[in-house]
């Protein structure tokens, strides 16, 4: 039985305010570089399925992607570390891309190799430069539909505002100054945005975060080629985001082990304020650990999986109104 | 700030109908055999962190352990991949206990040479055999706290049947004729059950699911030291129970790739009915792939991570009452 459109719309209307496209702008916002290649990828980290099944079945089925004034390209960024379901083989992928280690020839795992590989096809200097990166991620953490910029480029941050417009439920989160913008495989397109949702475990392909990736990429693609057309819609240019700050480490023992669990009143509570003697951790001793800082934060990735061997716990992040 | 015995009560009650113990039952339910040592294992699957950490709190601190009429030991199982933080090394710990597998000195990967190493130690000929064994999983399946029996002993059976009537959100699975009574870590001990909570993450410790089996461990502990005082305490004593019936693969193409994710509606629908004709899978191509069967079944290890590798999307289970 195929779904009807009738269907989609059901599934959707939890995150989109409307299915329908909002009324095209006027040409004032004409493209300075109209985008000519576009490239979605998945599987960056191996064990997070959302993107890597997206990707399979944008393969089987191009047409979902095809749009005429731009090509889309797809990309399963670590194939081995998604057969063998695991976020990486050697070193996390999406760490790989700075340019010096781009260039450096001594760097020579199977995930450097694939960065280099990754590069000369893709960025900027490449055989096929791509002009926009859509990177799919996944996480344990309760971020929703999250959508990461790296940076304050004008391009990116539209479109973030124009998702969190269509979808209030979608969040923008800056990765600002924690290096995602320089070391991603996103930072080789001219523009790149990611996206990362949960609470997904790693490993596991989950219905409805599936069809929310599917969703915005479809509103993504959409709005890319009203941009060639120099027909961006209008909305409100108002947008809030949440600045990452600082990591903060799980309190460990000399032997680098963790002693302390997030404290259940703070788990799942990403985006949600914390304040100043807020419990943070609650050690196996049974000690509640409660944020020293003076001023509210708003933590995120709590609880990501990953970030254990990073020694990261949460994210602190400022939250922020800007017009675009 | 040390949490006092009010907090975890706090904490517990929504698991546990009580934490004061039932009134003491009359010697009529003399042991035959009491029981001299118990075993507690954590980290069979190293990326099952409930466990692990359970394992390090209680070395840490013995005495919650501690029960006068019997030894209680612990037991990491799988240090290499709880380090690494998968699932196993080479191969699936928790299928490695098979008497021949055990006896054939050609097998010897990490986990065959784990798996001789811990029936040295604890099996029924080995240096300290237990009687009881306690195996801590976790699961990414919304199985919320479930006690695993792999067969019918009354004695396992009626301590399933004392934890489901102090707690009645607790479910009791019967792992039957799935092959986990001949192959599991638990089958050394004379007695044994496991236990698995979820949904939580592989790689994660969330803090509601560790206070939870810290609770339901000290509770089955209690216990143990009751019956071997000949003090089990009275309750009713019908249970429901869920039997392993047969394991359900996605729908995969012609290269083995999942070619489906578990259907919106059936997704964390862990111990419900799923009756003919509801939907089960929805496929890539938008299709919805409905149970075809024809008598009520109850799905459990829904969308589990560790079983895409297994072929398992879920395990069908039929619905039991009996009276103990």
């Amino acid at each position: 039985m195929l779904r009807k459109q009738d269907d989609y719309i059901m599934i959707f209307q939890d995150i989109f305010r409307t299915t329908q496209p909002l009324a095209a702008g006027e040409p004032g916002m004409k493209p300075k570089n109209k985008l000519s290649r576009v490239l979605i990828v998945g599987g960056t980290h191996g064990n997070e399925f959302t993107g890597a099944y997206l990707i399979k079945k944008f393969e089987q089925f191009p047409e979902l992607i095809h749009r005429s004034s731009f090509e889309t390209l797809t990309l399963l960024a670590n194939p081995q570390a998604f057969t063998a379901a695991r976020r990486y083989i050697n070193k996390d992928l999406n760490r790989c891309f700075l340019r010096q280690n781009l260039e450096d020839s001594k760097l020579s795992s199977y995930e450097d190799l694939r960065a280099k590989e990754i590069n000369h096809l893709f960025g900027q200097n490449g055989k096929t430069p791509v002009d926009f990166i859509l990177d799919l991620h996944s996480t344990t953490a309760n971020m929703g539909v999250t959508i990461i910029v790296d940076n304050d480029e004008p391009f990116n941050m539209q479109l973030a505002a124009y998702l969190n417009y269509v979808s209030p439920s979608v969040k923008v989160y800056s990765s600002g100054n924690s290096g995602r913008s320089h070391n991603s495989l996103r930072s080789l397109g001219r523009f790149g945005i990611g996206i990362e949702v949960g609470s997904v475990p790693q490993g596991v392909l989950n219905a409805d975060f599936f069809l929310k990736t599917e969703a915005i990429i479809y509103t993504i693609l959409d709005y890319l080629q009203q941009y060639n057309q120099g027909k961006v819609p209008h909305f409100p240019n108002t947008l809030i985001f949440y600045r990452y700050m600082e990591a903060i480490d799980y309190p460990r023992n000399e032997r680098g082990e963790i002693q302390a669990v997030i404290h259940p009143q703070l788990q799942f509570k990403d985006y949600e304020v914390l304040n100043p003697a807020d419990p943070m951790f609650l050690t196996f001793d049974d000690q509640i650990i409660s944020y020293q800082g003076n001023s509210t934060v708003y933590p995120v990735f709590i609880n990501e999986a990953a970030y254990y061997e990073k020694g990261i716990a949460m994210c602190f992040t400022e939250k922020h109104q800007i017009t675009i």
